[in-house]
């Protein structure tokens, strides 16, 4: 039995689980599933003989390294900042690792060390980071083997409701962490380059700066810049590459419309609101108002959007029940994110019966042979239910498959690394197919921001 | 001889050193002004019997004990951040202090060993802070002392170029630190207090919610609101006070034309622009514009601005010189807000001949038997030349009168303070009458927000 120690057992967890257990039995696998919450641990394991949930708390560190000590390989699905307690253990006691959180500082310098022991520390092997590296570097690879020159690369993705769970004016629900979504791209200015440009947009402008994108069979989507493109170049090695940038995938409307909240001021995290617990909805909303002694606030915030009362716009915040004068944020300090997230999960929180839907696209341009090219390659998928999320697959199932590669040895490359290499990538992607990841490519006429080279 | 340290000759010391050489001979005073440039430090008193200046780096600690040692009372016009040394050797050998910055929670922290030693740390006794606090306290205490009761307190500050000097289109020079002016506002929303409701505006709308004032004589103004107006209700014990606002004063339209390069993002200090010191100032307006092959800098800019070309504020623009392809940002790892300022200095920098005004308004609203009332109080004064600006007058002749009054035992008060006592203010105020730093004060119907008791 080859013993595989999962750490943190969340709602991403799912299909992780449910791929290695599936695979117990012919792998030989026996599964260990630590969790803070031993309900939580246990709930995918009961009866299931190939597997077990025990309480694991990250801290408890003779806990931690017992559970470590145990394992052939470990995999941590614990917010990012935890990881560290983990891999210095599986560094210490000869075991791989595999994450899908991006790699910080403190991870990539154990990277000399982790390759004199010949251990595999697989990061950034989830969605986004993960199935977007893997998914890129598959094309790009392609490109560069037949001599091609990378033009322009830019990538997107998003996590949707699908359209069959799609019932409000803003056509998304939160999928995942509703705070992420509330103070999105907030930082600083998010930079790209097009064209050999670099380019910027305040917070401000951020959601007014958006580009279409059509996927077939699945209608118009929209896009906003991420906050950092840049350090791309160096990752998938595009520094001379003209254009770069990635955004993330709305249905069409959402960008403009929840730019009113962000021209209110409703997205800032950075103070709180004095006795926010007792304001009212609409206490909350006219907090960014001016103040005027006969004007109600919803002519207010209408003259401050300039919109009117027939705008499409303005049934969005009437849907959100904003101007409610009963309904209390009921948070003690919040912040005006945290308000508006209490606002917006009244709305947007998945129901029981909702599916999701994952999104992802991406634009390769690239020269060969003196002519310009250009491949579009788009991949949606659908959550099967609430417990087997679109995001849970995408999410876990890259993690899933890793190990059990890098366990039967079919991942060999040791190193702290992401999934950029074609020994991890293509077969990973592969047996991704089976699951409904698949990407659909497209030739298209190359269009780059600058097809016919003006100079402008 | 009563010795006066004076630290820091900048061009905020002028008028301070002027005003005690003039007293020296009949107030029996000697001034030692130390600074980093010798130059700076001999020039105002070369010649004079009773003045001299010296090299001090109030980093070496020899040289700056031995000065503060030799003084009777120390005068630091240092920025607020070099303070502490000086503060610190004050409170050693028992010498009198007197800065006109903002009272640091380090500074406040000396307060009982400076009133244990019976000494007088005078500081936010310049202009803003200094003139606003005693011109308002002066007022506040009046009302009160006559039993009114607070409800409304507004206070506004401009630092502008004098109607004579006036040649811009946007009827503002730098009169101040231009970096100050360049990222006014940023750091959080600002929040005040209007009729006892919070109220916040985010940065990207802070210069689109401004309002009006007029003053006789001199035309209208407007005003954008200061980041943090609630501290003043301690400061002043307005705790209870309906209506908290502090703002900037500039000429009108300022504001909605400053909010252009807010909204393009050229006022962001976070982050630098790569090869900043090659970009041409069209370059740089170009990063903040979507790419295109075709459509030139300008169209995409009235675009994004939503203005015509026979828009005034297109000529503000055009006045700057923003297009130019040959003149270059020729600063290295700049901010947007570092190469903004360049292009702004290459157009506002006050002139030899040209003379700098300041502009202050307070609004007091108060109740007293049962009736509601308010007081307008302005003040109005020009610069005699380069050398004597309303700025230096207005930050250092306060500064010198408290010296003065201190070394002549006529503010007794001990401990860190600020000038809000009337002991403090009423000599002062009175004293920068003959200097022309005059309040007219106005009676005014109460207007408040809500002078109707509306409930909205």
């Amino acid at each position: 039995m080859r013993n595989i120690l999962i750490i943190g057992a969340g709602r991403s967890a799912t299909s992780l689980i449910k791929y290695l257990l599936d695979k117990s039995e012919s792998e030989d696998l026996f599964l260990t599933i630590g969790d803070l919450n031993i309900q939580h641990a246990q709930k995918f394991t009961s009866g299931h003989p190939n597997g077990r949930g025990i309480l694991l708390d990250v801290f408890n560190q003779a806990q931690r390294r017992e559970a470590v000590e145990n394992a052939d390989i470990v995999i941590s699905m614990l917010p990012a900042r935890y990881h560290m307690e983990v891999a210095n253990d599986c560094l210490e006691f000869g075991k791989h690792l595999v994450t899908a959180s991006y790699i910080s500082n403190d991870m990539q310098l154990l990277d000399p060390k982790v390759k004199a022991k010949g251990l595999i520390f697989m990061n950034e092997i989830g969605l986004d980071p993960g199935i977007d590296h893997m998914s890129a570097m598959q094309v790009i690879d392609r490109i560069r083997d037949k001599g091609g020159e990378m033009l322009l690369f830019e990538s997107f993705t998003g996590g949707l409701v699908a359209p069959e769970s799609d019932d409000n004016l803003w056509h998304y629900k939160f999928t995942w962490n509703p705070r992420n979504v509330v103070v999105a791209g907030q930082g600083g200015a998010a930079e790209f380059i097009q064209e050999g440009t670099y380019k910027y947009i305040p917070y401000h402008r951020l959601f007014r700066r958006t580009e279409f994108l059509d996927i077939e069979g699945h209608g118009r989507f929209e896009a906003y810049a991420n906050r950092n493109s840049l350090k791309y170049r160096s990752v998938y090695g595009l520094e001379d590459v003209l254009t770069l940038y990635r955004g993330t995938i709305r249905r069409v409307g959402f960008s403009k419309a929840w730019n009113m909240f962000v021209h209110l001021g409703m997205t800032d995290d950075s103070y709180t609101i004095p006795d926010s617990e007792n304001l009212s909805y609409r206490d909350f909303v006219n907090l960014f108002l001016p103040y005027s002694p006969t004007d109600s606030v919803e002519l207010k915030l209408r003259y401050s959007l300039k919109i009117d009362q027939d705008d499409l716009m303005w049934g969005k915040l009437l849907e959100l029940d904003i101007f409610n004068t009963e309904k209390k944020i009921g948070i003690k300090d919040a912040t005006p994110a945290k308000a508006l997230q209490k606002i917006l999960e009244d709305k947007w929180t998945l129901q029981p019966e909702d599916k999701d839907m994952i999104v992802m696209y991406h634009k390769f341009g690239y020269q060969l042979n003196g002519k310009k090219h250009q491949i579009d390659s788009s991949m949606v998928i659908k959550g099967d239910d609430q417990t087997y999320t679109a995001m849970a697959k995408t999410v876990g199932l890259p993690v899933a498959i890793a190990t059990l590669k890098i366990l039967n040895g079919e991942i060999t490359n040791p190193g702290v690394q992401l999934p950029i290499k074609k020994e991890v990538y293509e077969p990973i992607l592969k047996e991704l197919e089976d699951f409904g990841v698949v990407f659909v490519e497209k030739d298209v006429p190359y269009m780059g921001y600058n097809p016919n080279n003006v100079v402008g």
